[in-house]
């Protein structure tokens, strides 16, 4: 069974918000066993909805809407669907009690404007949303479902945990598989040289095994690539056992560039190894500005190692707490390998951490009062025997992604010195 | 004229990377007057490709298409076109130097399967791609064009700027204006009703001017609504006119509410006003785990109010960097609103700033010692007067929503008490 998500919002075909429901919902479909084949992005208008679901109808078994049904004007979905499928807006009780009661915990008024959102299409079942007065919607048409939720991602999200079982009772569900391989430190076409011999046997499996497929995807991203194996059957034990094959030999191919798996990143590589040798980290951030403790602290289990940082966005900060030399702040600058190193240094100090990574540079678009050219990065990984790694670089780019990569850069500088270190 | 893009990448089918690409090239298109309608996603499959190009070209005047061009097995692209156009792929020289020179600048071998990325249809134009090893193409089909560039970003973004002047030199842009205007302590369905008079103005100006074309959009997001005002037509300054005569009936009908405009953020709202009064700004984090340094240092010109923040990931640190007192910790624990108070405290007085913000919680998916709820969260939002809001929350979502609604929570507080204060 095929599924197609049609994401509604002229805000999506602006760029005004980056599209994250369409993801997320693959996502929780794919781990269901359910693979969405098309994903289409429309602005709030009715013809175009109307002939989005039409054309989904043709190439899809189910459909996933979603957008286009607050209060205002410039929401159209449910109007649409109901001239579809015909018939009148009638009140359903349960939501328009859920409605009011919602205004009315918050001592808000209830309106004729909140008392619209409990009209329905009097063809959909009703699908209940507990934390909003938009309710969700199911369709019947042409013998397939047709979902229609709600755009706010919090809603959305909240909804699938109905939605998914709905699917389930309805189809049948076949087993899905992804394995994802961390690799760093080999170019894309390399690996794919490596691995010409584990894709022609992968091929072979595919060619002698008519109901299991398996598939492998190269996805490069800022110093590493992701290696996706991906394998679709009827038999999931079978499945798993071909794919823990696979899995040994593909690691085996390329074993000395693998630096992690599933959804690792270098942050959660970096954790792992720093919770298995018991050791810990803090940083001492200038121009990523909280960015690289924000990574960290991302992910579960942060606390295990990682002590905390001092974001240190003025010069008396590193100074003072960082206990940067003022000599060295007036004679090389904040934005100098000098000043990065004793950053490191004062956060293992302050910190009593194992290890220690710093950062200063000018993110931009303007340069501080020394004018030292936008895009300069200066980063240090140090550990707490006066070990230290320096980098230094010189991007030309946005401010945003000025801190993403600096970001980056200084972890994967950590990587190399925890890597030396054992 | 009218543009469809179409995402190629069976990742994106599986909720395995977020689609960034998409807003990115929309935002690109319509800052110079051209219209995104269609946005189509699908996987690494050549009929699929086929099909969905197919369809494009029905439905849009030109079509930019991202991804499959790498030098791996499962991009199929690049051949998919070709065999769309027909004829053979030929050798770009100025492709191979190119990429002969990547590889050679590196200190790496240039290999059969680098090479392969210069053969290009003999029938597309080449758009050079100085960034990466994959270039650019553009066809002509059913005189239509049809572009295909990297799915990298990074690559992605920059042959952009090659793109957008040829669709400029082939088709004519139309005036588009958005302007937006930030909104805050007020649900969307009261702001609404606020807003009926002026809609019908807006619709009445609409009937009346045939070239002329405005529309309101109503964006909510964690607290704050973003009202969008579009405007399409022919005439760039007439319709700045008209924009700037709703603009002051818009902000007049509903002024008690606006917090600020454009791409205005929670940070950048506090960041203005800081900027105005000359005041400055700490944090003092736990939960949040520099995310809220992180949120207002990624907006520039933050250096001039932001002074830093002291990431306190363990109870050392509170008490030794924050001066959180130790018989609070002890009495009250981590997690309380005594320690974010004081943590606040803390942040002014090492920072020296005007204002401060503080946050403590348990992010989860684990509870700490004390064995505290997860989801719970305190924050602070402290002047150096001694003043202060605290605020708590229990939250019942994932580790990386809950950081992002604890800094969006933290930050509305400090926007209350700011407003407080003149």
């Amino acid at each position: 069974m095929n599924v197609e998500i049609i994401n509604i919002g002229d805000e999506l075909l602006i760029g005004q918000i980056i599209n994250t429901n369409c993801s997320y919902m693959s996502k929780i479909l794919n781990d269901n066993g359910v693979d969405v084949k098309y994903i289409t992005v429309i602005g709030d208008k009715e013809n175009e909805i109307e002939d989005s679901i039409k054309l989904a109808l043709q190439r899809a078994d189910c459909i996933l809407i979603t957008g286009g049904l607050g209060p205002t004007k410039d929401d159209v979905t449910k109007n649409c669907l109901n001239k579809m499928v015909g018939g009148k807006l009638i009140e359903n009780k349960e939501v328009s009690e859920h409605v009011k009661s919602f205004f009315v915990k918050r001592g808000l008024p209830y309106t004729e404007t909140n008392h619209s959102q409990a009209f329905v299409p009097e063809r959909c079942q009703v699908i209940f949303n507990p934390i909003g007065t938009a309710p969700g919607m199911l369709f019947n048409i042409d013998n397939k479902l047709v979902f229609s939720m709600p755009g706010v991602p919090f809603e959305m999200e909240r909804m699938m945990k109905s939605v998914v079982p709905i699917i389930l009772s309805h189809y049948k569900p076949i087993a899905i598989i992804h394995k994802n391989i961390i690799v760093s430190g080999i170019g894309e076409s390399f690996l794919s040289d490596m691995l010409e011999g584990f894709e022609k046997d992968v091929n072979k499996y595919n060619q002698d095994n008519k109901t299991n497929h398996f598939s492998l995807a190269y996805l490069p991203k800022a110093g590493i690539i992701t290696l996706r194996l991906s394998a679709r059957g009827q038999d999931r034990e079978e499945l798993q056992q071909q794919m823990n094959v696979f899995l040994t030999q593909l690691k085996q191919t390329i074993q000395e560039y693998v630096v992690g798996e599933d959804n690792d990143n270098i942050a959660t590589i970096i954790g792992k190894i720093l919770t298995k040798r018991e050791q810990t980290l803090s940083t001492a951030e200038s121009c990523t500005g909280g960015n690289v403790a924000h990574l960290i602290t991302i992910n579960s289990g942060a606390s295990q190692y990682f002590k905390g940082s001092v974001v240190s966005y003025c010069n008396e900060i590193k100074n003072k707490v960082l206990s940067v030399n003022q000599d060295t702040l007036n004679t090389y600058g904040a934005v100098s390998e000098q000043t990065v190193i004793q950053m490191a240094k004062g956060a293992i100090s302050v910190f009593n951490t194992d290890y220690a990574v710093s950062t200063t540079g000018i993110a931009g678009p303007n340069t501080d009062q020394t004018k030292t050219d936008v895009g300069t990065l200066f980063v240090c990984a140090m550990d707490n025997k006066g070990h230290y790694l320096t980098n230094t670089c010189q991007y030309t780019t946005s401010r945003e992604n000025f801190i993403d990569r600096a970001t980056n850069n200084v972890l994967f500088l950590l990587l190399e010195l925890i890597k030396k270190e054992r």
